[in-house]
């Protein structure tokens, strides 16, 4: 039994430093390297591709929107087209730090409001889906259990990692909230087992006390919330008890 | 005999229109494409691109400052680490959207102030040849003659394509002095004849009348100068009348 | 009988020409001025104060969202307090132009999506009025006939002059469709007693043929449409044959 | 005897955090607030005049170069009037978040390479003052003993106050290297005995043994540099020890 973790990484941007990727990426398998968009800089993403390198974790592209100064949260009511070109860009963009160290992106994931827009949109599911198959078929896409990337993806013939959130509650179709907040869970062991049972069961209670069903193939941990360390060394016991292997999800 | 002739193309922005690329790019063989930080967006790449497959000319990158107010035109002492990782950048950016329209960048120019930096500064051109060899080593990169970036090009075993301008003046090293004024000749016919001359004997006149020798691989037009159109035509009828032929700077 | 004519101006950026100011600013009695968030910069708001200047047309901000590669045309869900701040800052950066040629600003009109949501969301429109009234309690704000803007202000005791589209279709509540495709209504003689009609009866017919009632104390004038300087003309000639005389909404 | 204590603030931008200005700004006389170009932005910006007003600390203007990505420690070779305009606009836009509070701007200071350029370059030292000149004769401009804003500004009979840097090393003329590296004194006690006699006997000693005389109108510390907030308490202490007070260089 395994599952992959995944953080969001290179979120620096010149003089100003975010989240703590050196310790991060000691303890993760799927590495999302912001794109120049919402977050992230050339600069900083040729130092996150190196260092995911050094620790052989796997790398990914982060893209976001196009908005530096609300970090990629709002909603922009761009256009399918629009969308699927920011993504081409930016995932271009990693690609050719991850070339020049002979390495590959397996995998792509969007950030904060546009990863939401995905998720919910099938127009612009269609448009990000369509316009990554022609560069890579064999990219895999990060997609919220029941998401319109998740079905429309499958149906597509695309690899789809399904994925749950460590600090976020699920909705009873197993979905998440992203809030501009923050996290909604934050004790380390109530997380750890949460995600435990997730992996194992594919069960999530939700906030109103539901069951709920999720397919966890990659576990989502926020490197920027305080306690992030601690938290995924918690999981990193958590999952050595249980006998679950973290192991990235790679491209065949 | 031949030669290649190319063309600053996909630099309009958003809402913001900028030279006549429709136009230009049926008279052109490679076409050196913005990749968003000067100028251009991601939908204008996307078109841009698209426009050149459909006209058969090779493409390239044009990678500038990230000064989108200042067109890319103002020296920025960026380090040498930082101006490599911006057109690796770019680079990677456009070649994104090559490559969904199965094509491959066949060179790359800088742009504006990046241009004339990199040719004069031996630590940048080292800095941005040796990222570009660690990507492609047969990207063909474009060069002014007696610049930093061709001797030490050359010394690399990195392709180099000489180029000379049809509207700009040269100095008696075969270099130009990009003013951000614009063109400094506009005669379409006394370009069109220095341009020949230029080719079939490298040899141009500089303005204090002495004798430059260049080698022409290929031949820089300014798509936004006024009448960049007709020049265009005039430089094809003169190559006609001499026996040249308009050949695109291929990767081998 | 009197009413204002506004346009939309300096909305060029760095390198890139939008508009047709130098013709537009003799035809107009305000110029709402671009602010550096959706279009403009430094150099092009003193350029277009200067020439409101010399035309003696009454200046206003044009504040919008903070993107530029989508015109401000893209709604954000920014917070309200985000908005008011943007709005703010620009008005700012406007009015200290405006102090370098002995001239305040007499009213504020927001650009695009935003002045979209300023009109349909009372949270918005409310930390948008009372983020001016802390500025300059007599500054004028442009806003749709049965907007939040307009009922709210009106409430607040801020000065509301209430505008209507030369070549936008209304709805049947006095507002209209701003869409990023454009004009709906082209003939310019068409237009002219449109507009005439709305200033002198209060009274436009809505596309599905019905009467909406609105109040016209400036009129909106697009600048980068095509033949926005004929348009304008035609407005002029009507105006005089029906006795309207074109005059700025001033700061009392 | 008396001198102000200078501190560049409000330097966070959208989700990132720099500095430390809660604890900074209890401890100076004088806020340099950015102003949204290379760095803070409209939301930091009225935050950071609150922060001022309620500590009852002097605001001023802290433009710098359109460069977030460096910010704004790279030269640009900008003209002269985009310079001049850059600066009105961001002090502008500064401005009014100081009257939605009932404050004015007591000072400007140009940030990093803006201000090390003006310092330096004549042209652009006056098209900065002629510039400010329009708008307020009374603004206080901090300039480098001996640079050309401090002789030209004195020339034109704008109030120049002399800033000496409580972390750098000064040069024989009373000027300073600004480096992209950061701070060359890092020892509370020497700076602050350093700081004491620049302000008592207007002489600092130079890295290579000479003595410099420099007028000490005010002391300029860094925010950002670790134990900045040490560092400030080390003056504060040896100030009371020397009888010199803390006082803002106020508009008269």
């Amino acid at each position: 039994m395994y599952v992959d973790l995944n953080c969001d990484m290179g979120e620096s941007f010149g003089h100003y430093q975010l989240g703590n990727d050196e310790e991060m990426m000691a303890l993760i398998s799927s590495a999302n390297i912001a794109c120049g968009f919402h977050a992230g800089d050339p600069h900083v993403m040729r130092k996150t591709v190196q260092l995911a390198r050094q620790h052989g974790v796997s790398i990914g592209a982060h893209p976001g929107f196009p908005d530096m100064m609300g970090f990629g949260r709002r909603y922009m009511n761009c256009s399918a087209e629009e969308i699927r070109d920011y993504i081409l860009y930016q995932t271009g963009a990693l690609r050719e730090f991850a070339r020049a160290y002979q390495l590959d992106l397996d995998h792509c994931k969007p950030h904060g409001a546009l990863y939401m827009m995905a998720m919910a949109d099938e127009k612009i599911a269609r448009a990000f889906l369509e316009g990554l198959a022609m560069l890579d078929e064999k990219m895999i896409v990060f997609a919220l259990n029941g998401s319109a990337v998740a079905w429309l993806g499958e149906k597509m013939g695309i690899p789809i990692a399904l994925e749950v959130y460590a600090d976020r509650e699920h909705t009873e179709d197993g979905s998440i909230v992203l809030t501009r907040s923050g996290p909604t869970i934050s004790d380390p062991q109530t997380m750890a087992k949460r995600v435990v049972r997730m992996v194992k069961e594919g069960k999530v209670t939700t906030p109103d006390g539901k069951e709920a069903t999720v397919r966890a193939d990659t576990i989502c941990i926020h490197g920027d919330t305080p306690g992030a360390v601690e938290l995924t060394k918690a999981i990193h016991h958590a999952f050595r008890e249980a006998g679950i292997e973290i192991r990235s999800v790679k491209k065949s």
